[in-house]
């Protein structure tokens, strides 16, 4: 029977239900399992071992959240590694910096990529479209072992919750080794999950901790995205020495004339401004 | 039998399920229903007409937003009124300022008040215990249209959302009478809604527009209020001479010593930062 709607617990408790969202698709791979609906509401959108990664409707949020914040702090930035971001919508966004040399894009699973490419062309169509976009369908934490020392000037960390595939792009072996492949300007940014319910906070504090650890310049900022957990998400910001905020380079980012929806100068600096209780479980993670 | 979960429709096709809560309690007053539950999660909640209003997890975030940002501009106030907010949560953050002289608070349902006090002590305990506070069980409406010129310094329209009885909350004729209630200092602060679905938004963009044509100063600030339909909340914030930000007094309120767990100065500035799709909306407003 076709389902015609898609129930997702947030936790244990709390459940986020799409009641016009009709299931076409899945396809279970070595790594996950991969279901695509399409909902009047979201428009085409896919899950993960039941956890929706990106729709239609706001795809836009964390994809402008992803990319714009560190091109607007370091617009030298020439070469790129997106870790996961199978979707494609993060290299979409990258691929509009024409001052970008070099953009891997490393996703361990290809059938993401390959049925986001037929079912999502919104997110995947610039991985067809940009000879400076190169895919690699490896596991992210050998990749970046692999990589050569401070061959990126930044890493966009577009991961799964840390279960499942996404599980070694959490651990500080990862952080270490994204530390040694970035330039000594070098800025990584990573989805860094929600202060809100205690399942995602648990993990936004573990990844804090290991993170402030390693880079002298380490904060967090947030964003709505509706469609995840509480609808406060977070990605963190480290760096080895721009500061996102004292750094910032709001006249030549708007120069480039570049048309977002959710990302504007003013939201840079506001993503940075956390309530306390986010302050307070940042500052004490350990 | 007891409803073991509560379900919310967000809109007619997203639903946010508490799969953890117990319904304890229902009254059909004239003008409502209100319905309380128990849940692990987030405590004790209460639903108006089947929507949530307030919740033990989290309404600190909207109390402390609906009143540190207005108190944080113009620290001077001495007399407000609230409109609604019968739970009472808005009036204890208010009884907090000592400064403060005459707190007014004029709630429709008085069994929205009596229950709150006998069952979420957490926000309706202040009711009792401040002498600053009268309770007034009155249209809102109506109250501000006999109010005295000038009579007040800021008014929080704490308001369910523009259906059943906060209607008249959202018409041209409410604003113009707070603008006339309000001294020349005044500050109003109202119940704004949400940017994302189109049934908030639908509202948030009819609110602005009769609020601007009437206020010099008309701004909308923004917070994460999780179980909320899409979490990304608004709050209106208009003023006959006081700007949110250029007269933003951080030094004066974080003199006060007053401790919060959502609201802070960082935040003061950046809960005005909105998203590019969030500013078109309001923009085109009319």
């Amino acid at each position: 029977m076709k389902k015609t709607h898609y129930t997702e617990p947030w936790t244990k408790a709390v459940h986020f239900t799409i009641a016009d969202a009709e299931h076409f698709y899945s396809e279970t791979t070595p790594f996950q399992t991969i279901d695509f609906y399409k909902s009047k509401t979201f428009g085409t959108f896919f899950t993960l071992d039941g956890l929706m990664m990106v729709n239609e409707k706001d795809e836009f949020i964390y994809h402008d959240m992803i990319s714009h914040v560190p091109m607007a702090v370091n617009p030298n930035i020439k070469s790129v590694l997106i870790i996961g971001g199978g979707d494609g919508g993060t290299a979409r966004e990258m691929a509009r910096y024409k001052s970008l040399e070099k953009i891997d894009m490393v996703e361990i699973d290809e059938r993401v990529v390959r049925l986001s490419q037929q079912y999502l062309p919104l997110t995947a169509s610039s991985l067809d479209n940009d000879s400076r976009i190169t895919l690699y369908f490896e596991d992210g934490l050998a990749f970046v072992q692999n990589a050569k020392a401070k061959s990126y000037d930044l890493i966009l960390v577009d991961s799964t919750d840390p279960i499942g595939p996404g599980e070694g792009l959490f651990t500080k072996s990862f952080y270490e080794n994204c530390m040694r492949a970035l330039s000594d300007n070098g800025i990584l940014i990573n989805q860094h999950e929600s202060p809100y319910f205690d399942e995602q906070k648990h993990e936004m504090v573990r990844a804090h901790a290991k993170i402030k650890d390693l880079f002298p310049i380490a904060e967090v900022y947030q964003f709505h995205q509706p469609t995840y957990p509480s609808g406060h998400w977070l990605f963190g910001f480290a760096s080895k020495q721009y500061h996102p905020l004292k750094d910032h380079k709001k006249d030549q980012w708007e120069s480039l004339g570049l048309k977002t929806k959710y990302y504007n100068s003013d939201i840079h600096q506001g993503a940075f401004m956390l309530p306390t209780y986010v302050k307070e479980a940042l500052k004490n993670a350990s």
